[in-house]
């Protein structure tokens, strides 16, 4: 168990790219340090192939996390599954307060809670998430062999997530809205010679059907009230910031919600920095690449403040 | 040999880590372009031993470009070992001449142009480069095997080009100014616990002297002046940015001579955009991630724009 009364030098909360990023730096500056995630990876994990990792030809998400997560461990890092409840200031530092209510102090914190992915708020949605509604194609994807799904998204989420589910399911519908695409143009090309897969365009979905598991779905598509019947949903529409914790200290967010940081990814709350796809940092390109950095830059302002204070 | 006339979407000047970052993200987009650098890998190549790149515990420099270079290439990337003579501004984009005076033409360019090392400027240095004067430990410590050798710097560069000659020579000094250090503490342990390395605390290099090989050099030490045998002076006093082209095309630095740019990469020249080292992102910390994380923003920003203005 923890010493929970030390007063350690920095707490990261996330432990995907950029959390994992801020340690290897936090390590190698000999900072004393806690990573904490709810899922070690983060959103990463859920990417079947990467192919944008400088380094990698072509990588799984579990994999490439899994290197980050050994290499900031052989450099000493603690990484911790756990929720955070909460995080509280302190007449001097912070305290950190786990889902499960246990309490560590720190000098410093960096903000690293990556996204979680955005919901469609459609009839029958929340009701059959986990019942042939799912938000992570890569995780889900094995459980539809054989049988027919649509993907609901136009970016490269959603592009991916058709390719990757095309290899188990029977027949991938992929339904955007008008004007809705903005994937990459290599993904196009991927979908449109892959046979399984069926655009589904201009359309827009209005409900979720299924008792007890999905066997469908109503979707409007020029106008015209049309349904198909599906036994898998994959919701593809983009993430939103996970700010709670952010919120409750009174970190400033910009309008859509991501943490404010500036160059040297400090928040307006002295203390505590944010690092990743949260921020509003390398103009929100939200790339692994880019969590990274901005964790790595983070260590470092949390180093020069430490090392500054002493 | 490429065609001159034809109108690429993008050249890349530099092929260290911003470069080839950059590249990757650019053969993603399916961004036409070509990649020029002097040295591929850029300076990173002249690390032995890199240990804060997520994903690889423990990697040299040449080693981690190559790969760099394999994915770059092996996304489609044409990468060209030549330097940049000018860039100069079309009506309509740019054209890029290099040293042989070959021109291609492009719709935008980053300039990812990276640092050079600085020199000292004292009586000796310019007369006995690759006499026993290197700004390259890695490059050159083999040639010192058995010899003595001074290194001068108080920070990272010059702690880790001291470890890694101590592999080679016979006896290594590490001179740095009075409150001269500001390496990284994980350095410092190395060096204490290294029996081939003397620290040279709050000495002033004066000259390097020699006729034909370096034989030596004067230093101050807390006002005295002494005079020390040695076969090699390794001058690891950091680096400058590497503007000359900036500076040709009218690109706005700032006090210090880097690129000033926006949060998109872009600098004050539409059109151009930088990363890497060179530039004013990151909060200059200056590190391979940060370096291939603004490499792709900027590839980012070049697929934006070209692709709005179609």
């Amino acid at each position: 168990m923890e010493n929970e009364n030390k007063m350690r030098d920095l707490i990261i909360i996330g432990a995907g790219p950029a959390g994992l990023g801020a340690s290897i730096y936090a390590s190698r500056y000999k900072l004393d340090h806690l990573v904490f995630g709810a899922e070690i990876g983060g959103q990463v994990v859920e990417a079947s192939e990467i192919e944008n990792w400088a380094g990698e030809k072509s990588i799984s998400g579990e994999d490439l996390m899994k290197k980050f997560q050994d290499q900031a461990e052989g450099l000493g890092a603690k990484i911790i599954q756990s929720n955070i409840g909460n995080v509280s200031k302190l007449e001097e530092g912070f305290e950190v307060t786990t889902g499960e209510g246990k309490k560590y102090k720190c000098k410093a914190v960096i903000l690293a809670l990556g996204m979680k992915p955005r919901r469609m708020n459609v009839i029958g949605e929340k009701e059959l998430i986990g019942k042939g509604v799912s938000y992570c194609a890569t995780c889900d994807a094995m459980f539809f062999r054989g049988k027919d799904v649509v993907v609901v998204g136009g970016g490269d989420a959603a592009a991916m997530a058709a390719t990757h589910l095309s290899e188990f399911a029977n027949k991938v519908y992929l339904s955007y809205r008008e004007g809705g695409t903005n994937w990459n143009p290599a993904r196009e090309d991927e979908l449109k010679q892959n046979k399984k897969i069926e655009l589904l365009e201009n359309t827009e979905l209005k409900e979720i059907k299924g008792s007890g598991n999905v066997n469908g779905i109503v979707y409007e598509q020029n106008g015209e009230k049309k349904e198909l019947s599906v036994q898998g949903v994959f919701i593809e529409i983009g993430s939103v910031p996970g700010v709670v914790i952010a919120k409750q200290l009174g970190v400033e967010l910009d309008e859509q919600h991501y943490i404010k940081v500036d160059q040297t990814q400090a928040t307006n709350i002295d203390g505590i920095f944010a690092a990743g796809d949260v921020t509003t940092a390398s103009n929100k390109f939200r790339q692994i690449i880019t969590a990274v950095a901005e964790g790595a830059v983070a260590a470092g302002s949390v180093y020069k403040k430490l090392k500054l204070k002493k």
